[in-house]
């Protein structure tokens, strides 16, 4: 490659100017808050992390590691989610905190892209983590909380889908048992919610009628609470039944927290089915194909860094929310401009540190001998602005302090 | 070096756990606003930037630059400063907006650093750029809202060491013209503040008595306008008349802004002296050795980016500010804790909706079968909280929400 010319930055790389900058601290603001209010603390995590360990533990695929050598020859990852980086300090800064612990983050996480279209390599999750509560209240909380971040953010039509990792494991397990790559293929296709691919995959299992239809019929379990009696019909298999009864537990403590309307049960929605171990959940704004939000029930990975604790969260995919929702729209807070000549400048500065301490932004400028000398007319105090070039566009009022004419 | 143990972080990097996030985001939330309220409107950039643009032009030694390589071989860089980037974002993205641009940022930056004891290698700035305009007026706004930033940040006690570097530039080319090695060595000799390694060099000079008398002066010009005279005395180069006469100008609008009790001339004080151009500060809190805030003039960065402007800035050591200045002490909101059974859970949800609507911060938990079969003095409804062992430390109050006993 040529070398970069000046203006340019890295592809995937964005700036966030003022006005996009508002609409994001806008929305990290209102939900960092709402966080707070449902007893979620904050922390901080450093943006480098070992490969060896958060890096490894992340559900990122590893092609998608932003990855780096440090000087002694260790490889370094910018991180790519918070969930590893927080089980890592939960596993030791914070050992000693009574459980559960409820934190809070927003961040900004990398992934190593290959010039897909318009993919950002850099972006901003805003999220919590619950951890040391494996029971269906926990998982509600989350979805409950991931429902009040979304209304936070401004999003205002959206609708959870919420599914269950261990229905699907104990489902295939029972049809197509221990056949890993036919199962992984299956999973496959639900990830990628490929119907026609799943669909194929099971004609080629070459199945007796009643597993076909079994495998069949989970395209079929979407909708409301009457999912869960549907699918537990589905399975024999005890894991399948315990998943189905925990997801049943989760949506009635939903209808308790009265949000149960914003919620449908999805079994064919698998989150990264190496990760997630039990419930995993989506948010589809109505605005956007692609989800605004997720999360799920991760069990396995606090183990990795030697405190075993189940753990439930999700994250709000917040540059989405501000690229796609039109929830919050921000009005620019245009500043009043207080203009001067030497003369009255300690009254100026004066009026401007007022108007300051009173909410309002201030723009002060020292008029130039230029503009001293044109018509009294375009520079005497006035609250409309004809003296500076296109000053309606860039202040909401100019005032303008001048000694009297022939004053000088 | 051996793998790292699964709690480890790369050296230099840091948790910030919740109460230290507390007065992280409280000061940059404060020192942010004041800056609005300033006019100064935030923008945000990629953490990642070509080398050859951005990283050649930052204030940074190379040795210092945390650098990666794409997959397509081109060396990137972690920011170091902020600056540089926004000087970038000036000359594409906002190449059209009116000047001057006032704009403001609370970012990370990183140095790469050789494991130097209690070196950050990831840290916070929070500072602002003003683009566009080259008189006293520009570099004094940025040093009066340096001071408003200080208090807004919680620094009470304070002071700012405000200098020029066209002042010693002028006064050595005078005194030794065209012996750029020897300049050098008094430069770095002041910017270390090393006093006795700046005399040596003088001595070195082998000078007549008043050149040698000039450059032992320069030591004694530290003091309040005053120096200003003393400097103009003491050189009759045009470049350090001019620059003393700015500086002069600086300190009368200081003056006028009401600021000026907190500022110091210090002509001993230099900034990076391959970077800054004309005036330089460093703010130092009553606490801290070290400086909790520098800036100053640069008006060569820019043309590296295409677009020849005039540019004066600075930016808080945010980091330094949250360690080691004591002005906000933040108390930890503990939030209400509301148990309940699963008979009163709807009820208990709601309660908790509406103390976090009133700004409560609320956690919720459900009893287990355990605590339910406790002796019911120690579960009931109270204001106490003796049901949950050491909740005092953890909870503002704990409600109980549970059926009538013998109501199971």
């Amino acid at each position: 490659m040529s070398k970069p010319k000046g203006f340019e930055k890295p592809t995937g790389f964005r700036d966030y100017t003022p006005l996009v900058v508002n609409k994001l601290r806008t929305i990290e603001r209102n939900v960092l808050k709402c966080m707070e209010r449902w007893g979620y603390r904050q922390i901080i995590t450093p943006t480098i992390e070992y490969y060896d360990t958060v890096g490894v533990a992340s559900s990122t695929s590893d092609r998608k590691l932003f990855k780096l050598l440090n000087n002694r020859g260790t490889t370094l990852v910018l991180r790519s989610d918070l969930t590893a980086p927080i089980a890592r300090v939960v596993s030791s800064l914070l050992k000693d905190e009574p459980l559960p612990l409820r934190l809070s983050y927003h961040a900004n996480v990398f992934r190593s892209i290959e010039e897909e279209a318009g993919r950002e390599a850099e972006f901003f999750q805003t999220g919590v983590e619950l951890v040391g509560d494996d029971s269906p209240e926990a998982d509600a909380e989350v979805v409950a909380l991931a429902i009040a971040s979304l209304q936070a953010a401004g999003v205002s039509s959206f609708k959870i889908a919420m599914g269950h990792m261990g229905f699907l494991n104990g489902l295939l397990e029972e049809v197509i048992p221990g056949q890993t790559a036919q199962q992984a293929a299956l999973k496959e296709g639900l990830l990628g919610r490929d119907y026609v691919g799943y669909r194929q995959s099971i004609e080629e299992l070459n199945l007796e009628p009643k597993p076909k239809e079994q495998l069949e019929a989970i395209l079929r379990l979407r909708g409301g609470k009457e999912v869960c009696a549907h699918a537990a019909e589905l399975s024999s298999s005890a894991e399948a039944a315990q998943s189905i009864a925990h997801l049943c537990a989760v949506f009635e403590v939903l209808e308790a927290y009265g949000v149960s309307e914003h919620v449908l049960i999805d079994l064919t929605m698998i989150g990264d089915f190496s990760y997630y171990t039990g419930m995993t959940f989506e948010g589809y704004a109505a605005e956007l194909g692609s989800p605004v939000c997720s999360g799920g029930r991760y069990d396995n990975l606090l183990q990795q860094f030697g405190r075993s604790l189940p753990a439930t969260g999700f994250a709000l995919k917040t540059n989405r929310i501000i690229d796609g929702v039109h929830g919050i729209t921000m009005e620019e807070n245009k500043p009043v401009l207080i203009q001067y000549d030497k003369a009255r400048r300690v009254e100026a500065l004066a009026e401007a540190a007022r108007l300051r301490s009173a909410g309002q932004n201030v723009v002060t400028s020292l008029l130039s001998d230029h503009e001293i000398t044109e018509p009294a007319a375009e520079v005497v105090e006035t609250s409309g602005g004809s003296s500076v070039r296109s000053a309606r566009d860039v202040y909401d009022q100019v005032i303008t302090y001048q000694a009297e004419q022939g004053g000088r």
